[in-house]
C-alpha cells in the first residue's frame, strides 16, 4: 500500500474500542504479524479490555465473587503481546478519506490525530436508556459495563430496602431478575411486550411468564413506563407506568442495545436499517478497503431469512474480530451469517431460540407450519426428568426448518444447537427426524424432543401440501 | 396383492419380536390402517412387550424403582389397539416363500403356522456369551432383558458379598460399574481391550480409564476371560484372567451383542458381514417385497465410511419401526443411515461419540487431521464450568468432519449431537467454526468446546494441504 510504502515496509493497525471484537482482532493480527511488520494501537475510552459483558448478571446475583473473572485479558496482557493499548482514550473522529483517527485523552483532555493502514471500528452497542423524568436518579442502573455492574453493587450494598423493579424482559431483564432475586430482592418486571422475552414468540414467552411467577417474580406486561418517581433524598423509589406505580427501592435498565454508530455515520460508512455497519464477508465495511468492523456495531446476514439483522452477542464479536484480525494479518477467513441462536437462563428455568419466530418469517414472506410439543429432558423414568416445550416453524411446501423455540428446565437450552446446526445446513424438518443423535436415558428420551417436534412438523407439512 | 386379493381385502401383518422396533411398526401400521384393513399380528417369546433395554442399568443401580416404568407400552396397552400380541410365542421358522412363519407357543408346546402378506422381523440381538467354564453358575448375570434385570437383583437381594466383577467395559460395562456403586459393591472391570470404551480412540477410552479409578472402580485392561471359578455352593467366586484372579461375589456380563438373525439365515435372507439383516432405505430386506427388518437385528449405512454397520440402539430400533410401519401402512419414508453417535455416562462422567474413529478412518482409506482439545461446559467463571476434553477428527484436503469424542462432566455428553448434525449435512470443520450455537455464561464459553476443536482442526488441515 502507498502510504505504509512511504512510512517504511511496517503498517499500522488502529483498532477503535477495547473489547470482544476490538482485541480479538488485535490479538488475532498479532498472532499472524509480529510488531516489526504491524504496529496496533487500540483505543477504548473505558478502564478494562476483553471482558465478558454476559456475565455481569452473575457478577451482581453473587455467582460470580470477583468482577476480575469477567476480564478473559487484562490491559498488561495485551499490552505484553506488543498492543500499543491506550485506555481511557476516546475517539472522537473517523477520517476514513485520510485514514486517520482522532482521540481525546480524557484524563487530560487532550485531542490528537493517529493514521491507520487498518482502522477496525469495535465501538460496541449503547445501551437504550428512554428520556424520562427521574432515569438519572441515584438508584437506577443499566448494566452494560463493567463499571454499571460495580456502580449497581455498590447501591445494592448502600441500599437498605428490598424491592427491586427490573425494567425489560428481554434477555438481560430476565438474566437481573434472577440476580436480583439471589440477592434477597422482591422483583417485579415492568415489561413493554404481551409477554417477557420478545426473542420468543408470544406463546412460548407465556411459558417463561408463568415459570417466573412461580419464582416468585411479580410480572407486569404490556406497560409502557412512564417515568420515575423519586423520593426526598433525590433517590428513585418508584417506576411509574400508564396504569400504576411501582415502588423500587433499585431500578435495573435492561431495556436492550443499539449499535453505537455515532462516529461511524458522521464518517460516512455505510448503516443498515438498524443502525449497524454494514461489511462484506471478510468484515471489511462496505466499500472500504481498509477499514474492517466487527462486534455489536454491525449488522450480520441472518441466513435463515436472508436479511440483515442487529444480534449483539459476545459469541459473534469473537468471531469477527478473529475473522477481522486473519485478514489483516494476511490469512483469509470470512463470516458467513448467524441464524439467530440465543440462550438464557431464569433461575433453573432455561430458554432457548433459533432461526425466525412467526412475526419474522411473516415479514419475509415465508409460509411456514407451526407445531409445539411437549416432552421431558432425560427418559420418562430417569430421576430428574425434566418437562420440556419444543415449538418448531416449517415452510410450507419444501418443509424446510424456519425455526426452533425451547423452554424447560435443565438439559433444555443447549438443545437449540440441534437446530442451529440443521438450520446452518438448511436441512428439511423430515430430513431432521432421522438425525443420529446422543441417545442414553440419562440424556434423553429414546425420540429426542426435537425429534418430536420434528416429525410433528414433518406430518402438518405433509398434510399441507 | 394375489395372496390378499384371494382372501379378501384384509390383509395379515406378522411381526417378530415385541420390543422397539417391532412394536414400534405395529403401532405405526395401526394408525395407519385400521382393523378391517390389517391384521395386525405380533409374535414375542418373553413376557415383556415395548420397554427400554437401556434403561436396565438404572433399575439396577436404583435410579429407576420400578420395573414397570421401563415398559412403554403393556401388552393390554398393545391389544386394546386391535394388535394381536401373542406372548411367550418363539418363531422357529420363517418360510418367505410361502410367506408364513412357523411359532412355538411355549407353555403348550405346540407349533403351528401362520402366513402373512407382510412381515417384520424384529428379532433384536443376543448378547454375546463366552463359553466358558463357570459361565452358567449362580452369580452370573447378562442384563439384557427385564427378566434379566429381575434375575441380578434377586442375586443381589440374597447375596452376602460386597464384590463385583464386570466383565465388559463397553457402554453396558460402564453403566453397570456405575450401577454396582449405587448399589455399593467393590467393583472391578475387567476388560479386554487397552482401554475402557473401545468406541472411542485409545487417548480418549485413557480418560475414562482414569475417571473411573478416581471413582473407586479397579480398572483391568488388556485382560482375557479364560473361565470363571466357582465355590463349594456352585455359586461363581472369582473371574479368572491369563494373568490373575478376581474374587467376585456377583459377575455381571457385559460383552455386547450380535444380531440375533438364526431364523433369518436359515430362510436364506440376506445378511451382511457383522452379521446383520440387509434392508434397502425403505427398511424392506434386500429382494423382498414383502419382507421388512429393523432394529437390532439389521446392519444400516453408515453415512461417514459409507459401509454397512451393527448399531444396536433403542433410538435407531424405534425409527426403524416407525418406517416400516409407515411402509406397510401404505405411506412412504425412508431411513437414510447413521452417524454413529452415542453417549453414555459413568456416575458424574459423561462419554460421548459420533462417526469415525481413528482406526474406522484408516479402515475406508480416509486420511486425517486428528486434534484434541481442553475446555469446560460454561464461561470459565461460572459455578460448576466443568473440564470437558474433546477431539475431533477432520479429512485431508477437503477438511470434512469425520468423527467427534467428548469426554467431560455435566454438559459434556449431549455436545456431540453438534457433531452429529454437522456429520449428516458433511459439514467441514471450517463451515463449523462459524455455527452459531446457543452461548450464554451458565450453557457455555463464548467459543463453545465443539467450535474451538473446529478451529484447531482448520488450521491443522489448512496447514497440511
Amino acid at each position: 500500500m502507498d502510504m505504509s510504502d512511504a512510512r517504511g515496509a511496517r503498517e499500522r493497525l488502529v483498532v477503535v474500542g477495547g473489547d470482544a471484537a476490538g482485541m480479538s482482532a488485535a490479538s488475532a493480527a498479532r498472532r499472524l504479524r509480529g510488531p516489526d511488520e504491524l504496529e496496533i494501537v487500540a483505543l477504548e475510552r473505558g478502564h478494562f479490555t476483553s471482558y465478558s459483558a454476559c456475565g455481569i448478571p452473575y457478577w451482581v446475583g453473587g455467582d460470580v465473587t470477583d468482577r476480575d473473572r469477567l476480564i478473559a485479558r487484562t490491559p498488561e496482557e495485551h499490552r505484553a503481546r506488543d498492543i500499543d493499548l491506550r485506555l481511557r482514550t476516546e475517539v472522537t473522529e473517523l477520517d476514513p478519506a485520510r485514514g486517520r483517527v482522532r482521540a481525546r485523552d480524557l484524563a487530560s483532555g487532550t485531542e490528537s490525530w493517529t493514521s491507520y493502514d487498518h482502522l477496525v471500528i469495535a465501538t460496541g452497542a449503547r445501551p437504550v436508556r428512554p428520556e424520562l423524568p427521574g432515569m438519572d436518579a441515584p438508584g437506577v442502573h443499566g448494566v452494560q459495563t463493567l463499571d454499571d455492574g460495580q456502580a449497581l453493587l455498590d447501591t445494592l450494598a448502600a441500599t437498605r430496602g428490598r424491592r427491586a423493579v427490573v425494567v425489560g424482559a428481554g434477555y438481560i431483564g430476565v438474566e437481573m431478575a434472577e440476580a436480583m432475586i439471589k440477592r434477597g430482592y422482591e422483583v417485579t418486571v415492568v415489561n413493554r411486550g404481551r409477554e417477557p422475552m420478545a426473542t420468543l414468540d408470544p406463546d412460548m414467552g407465556r411459558l417463561v411468564h408463568r415459570a417466573m411467577e412461580g419464582m416468585g417474580i411479580t410480572m407486569v406486561n404490556d406497560a409502557e413506563v412512564t417515568g420515575l418517581l423519586t423520593g426526598d433524598d433525590g433517590r428513585v423509589r418508584a417506576v411509574v407506568t400508564e396504569q400504576a406505580e411501582y415502588p423500587a427501592d433499585v431500578v435495573v435498565l435492561g431495556i436492550g442495545v443499539r449499535p453505537e454508530t455515532t462516529l461511524a455515520r458522521a464518517a460516512g460508512l455505510p448503516l443498515g436499517e438498524h443502525g449497524g455497519l454494514l461489511t462484506d464477508r471478510s468484515m471489511r465495511v462496505r466499500g472500504h478497503e481498509n477499514v474492517w468492523a466487527g462486534g455489536d456495531c454491525v449488522e450480520v446476514l441472518d441466513l435463515v431469512s436472508g436479511q440483515q439483522r442487529h444480534v449483539p452477542l459476545g459469541t459473534h464479536a469473537n468471531k469477527h474480530g478473529q475473522i477481522i484480525g486473519a485478514n489483516v494479518g494476511g490469512g483469509y477467513a470470512t463470516f458467513p451469517g448467524v441464524v439467530g441462536t440465543a440462550v438464557s437462563k431464569v433461575c433453573d428455568l432455561e430458554i432457548a431460540r433459533t432461526g425466525l419466530r412467526e412475526k419474522d418469517a411473516r415479514r419475509v414472506g415465508l409460509r411456514f407450519e407451526s407445531v409445539t410439543v411437549e416432552s421431558t429432558s432425560r427418559a420418562g423414568y430417569y430421576p430428574n426428568a425434566a418437562p420440556m416445550t419444543v415449538k418448531m416453524l416449517a415452510e410450507l411446501r419444501t418443509g424446510r426448518l424456519l425455526g426452533v423455540q425451547i423452554v424447560g428446565r435443565e438439559g433444555a437450552g443447549k438443545r437449540v444447537d440441534i437446530a442451529a446446526v440443521a438450520l446452518t445446513a438448511g436441512m428439511t424438518v423430515e430430513q431432521m427426524t432421522a438425525l443420529d443423535l446422543g441417545y442414553a436415558p440419562p440424556f434423553s428420551p429414546v425420540w429426542d424432543p426435537v425429534l418430536v417436534a420434528a416429525r410433528k412438523a414433518t406430518a402438518k407439512v405433509g398434510a399441507a401440501v
